[in-house]
């Protein structure tokens, strides 16, 4: 089936299930509704309902159509629901939905250079990234390089903040562990880890735990401890390495058709743009309070050896990286011109992060605060 | 003249010159209009309006303004526009405004517990900090132990991120060296440097520069280089030292009528509790962002010498900070139970931060990426 045949079938299949009258054919779908100044959008996750993400793009959408007071109505589809998780930027731009919520590695073929504003190997930490994304021109590079050429409009709607470096079966000690390893890692990182001899394996996530079981991996990466105890990965093996040296902090984009949103009220895209910025906040806070309760229950109750990637590995992957990410980002002038961009700023913030954040997690050590 | 005496003058005086009918008396303008569905609010700040915490201020009113559609407004004055800086709080609580900004320790004379919402030294980071606000039940508590006592309701709207040590005319090594110094230092940090002997100067921001100019004081800790960059301490002392223990990172409150804001809609809540989640994620983002630029330009341009604490000094304060605090908590039964809630968030956050951002921002010192 062709993906414009899938999309419209969706819809269809939705509009009757629905019964609803504005959505009963594929063309109502397309047109959003401006008759009386109300705007009603439709929204398409690469999410499920249920998890974090699924809750933070519902609690999005309810803002804006309780702040807008009947003006704007956004309807969200959770992955699968009206369109395939990794369907959700087709659907945005055929115009079956006028916003989608993912990550931006999900649409890498879509733009050579959209993986690098998800994350980048060795880049930046969350709150470089949200320096970069709002006073560092991110938003305004992303979107002339990369969104605005797909004919849509980005916004930073979430943050994992710092991920975990992965599950291994065995032990990962130098390099020459790397060579022949079968291992789970999408985007830029794998493009780092198969110059050491990694088979790199791209497995969408309900394949990962039934391919570490049956051992057709040897690990793979996921995101952190709150998001990875519920994964189960634990269950088959049990080194679990950081730091996330791959995926430092990864953003997940809010992304608009362009034409809609050049529609917008002013007031509209206001509140559009504060709830995604609040979202993002929300998100990224979220994971940081969860991941340790998570990690601690991961060892204490599963038996998972914490493990630190040893100085050697890191600092090997870290000089593999300054080659592998210039080739990969050479291939179009856009990813050259991005990349350059995340640099640039990257220099500036490891300088500062270094005598700020990274030299205070190390001294604070020395007080050990109990209750009283 | 009587403080409440002193805020109806300012009103008045500032009514006149506005000549606006709302404003004619002081009993207007604490009467908060709820006409035709219309809320009318006044906001006074602690900070001028032409820095970055008056502009997040005067950005967040225009947001709430252009949300609402004309269902809510409000009006902001900045500090000594109609009440002094420090008056903030008082303005509210006497009807005067119906929302304040500014930073929780400058309301130390109103609560013992208030000075641990802003920043404990040694303690939580911003990104912590956030996710102790959000997802840790900190604004809960924050609400029931502190401001809503006070007749207020407490929204987080805003982080400096983690603080420089601050400026000294002399090289500082031991703790030795501490003792007999005069150093400016506000809240929790300087009841613990006091421990040290030092002579611990309380000074409102105009005052810092000609103290350490006239020798009154030998140093004095501020922000960070964004902002010390335009305070000029770099005319008189040089050495600037890092990281800033005593303020890892500094909430800036927004405090609300608490009748006024159980009055608010639903529609308008969200409008501004969304309002404030993204100042505060727009201002730590603009800080981060402005930092290193500012750092590099005081070494270079300012020949400012940028020095670490040493381990010696870290270690003995960090030391002192877990005896000298939990006296200080000890005061009141809600200075108690608000320091035993951060210390547990702490413990937590702590080792997740050390496998994370900690463990991150050193490794990647090993990839030096450069523009291609």
């Amino acid at each position: 089936m062709k993906r414009r045949d899938f999309l419209k079938k969706s819809a269809r299949g939705l509009a009757g299930a629905a019964g609803a009258a504005t959505l009963a054919t594929t063309s109502t779908i397309t047109a959003p509704a401006h008759a009386k100044g109300r705007t009603s959008w439709i929204c398409v996750s690469a999410f499920g309902k249920a998890g974090m993400l699924g809750q933070a793009i519902t609690h999005f959408a309810e803002f804006v159509n309780q702040a807008s007071a009947g003006r704007m109505k956004i309807k969200v589809y959770h992955g699968s629901e009206l369109v395939g998780p990794f369907e959700a930027m087709d659907a945005v731009q055929s115009g079956t939905a006028q916003m989608g919520f993912g990550a931006p590695y999900y649409w890498a073929g879509k733009s050579e250079a959209i993986s690098f504003v998800a994350a980048m190997p060795y880049g930046l930490t969350a709150q470089e990234q949200n320096a970069w994304a709002y006073y560092g021109g991110g938003i305004e590079i992303a979107d002339k390089l990369v969104y605005n050429p797909l004919g849509l409009k980005f916004l930073p709607m979430g943050n994992t903040g710092n991920q975990m470096g992965g599950w291994y079966k065995n032990e990962i000690n130098t390099t020459d562990d790397l060579n022949g390893l079968k291992f789970r890692m999408p985007g830029l990182g794998g493009e780092i880890l198969k110059t050491f001899g990694v088979n790199v394996v791209l497995l969408p996530g309900p394949e990962v735990l039934p391919a570490l079981t049956s051992g057709a991996i040897d690990g793979t990466e996921w995101i952190g401890p709150a998001a990875d105890l519920g994964k189960g990965m634990f269950r088959v093996v049990q080194n679990y390495y950081y730091p996330g040296w791959h995926e430092p902090a990864t953003i997940l984009d809010g992304f608009f058709d362009l034409k809609e949103w050049e529609k917008l009220d002013k007031d509209l895209k206001e509140i559009v743009i504060k709830g995604a910025a609040a979202t993002n906040l929300f998100l990224l806070s979220r994971f940081q309070a969860a991941n340790n309760a998570a990690m601690q229950k991961l060892i204490t109750d599963h038996q998972v050896k914490l493990r630190k990637y040893s100085d050697e590995l890191l600092k090997a992957i870290g000089e593999r990286a300054t080659t592998v990410l210039p080739e990969l980002a050479k291939r179009t002038p856009e990813a050259t011109e991005l990349f350059n961009h995340l640099v640039s700023f990257r220099t500036t913030m490891t300088e500062w992060s270094g005598y700020s954040e990274g030299s205070f997690i190390e001294s604070r050590l020395s007080a050990k605060f109990k209750p009283i």
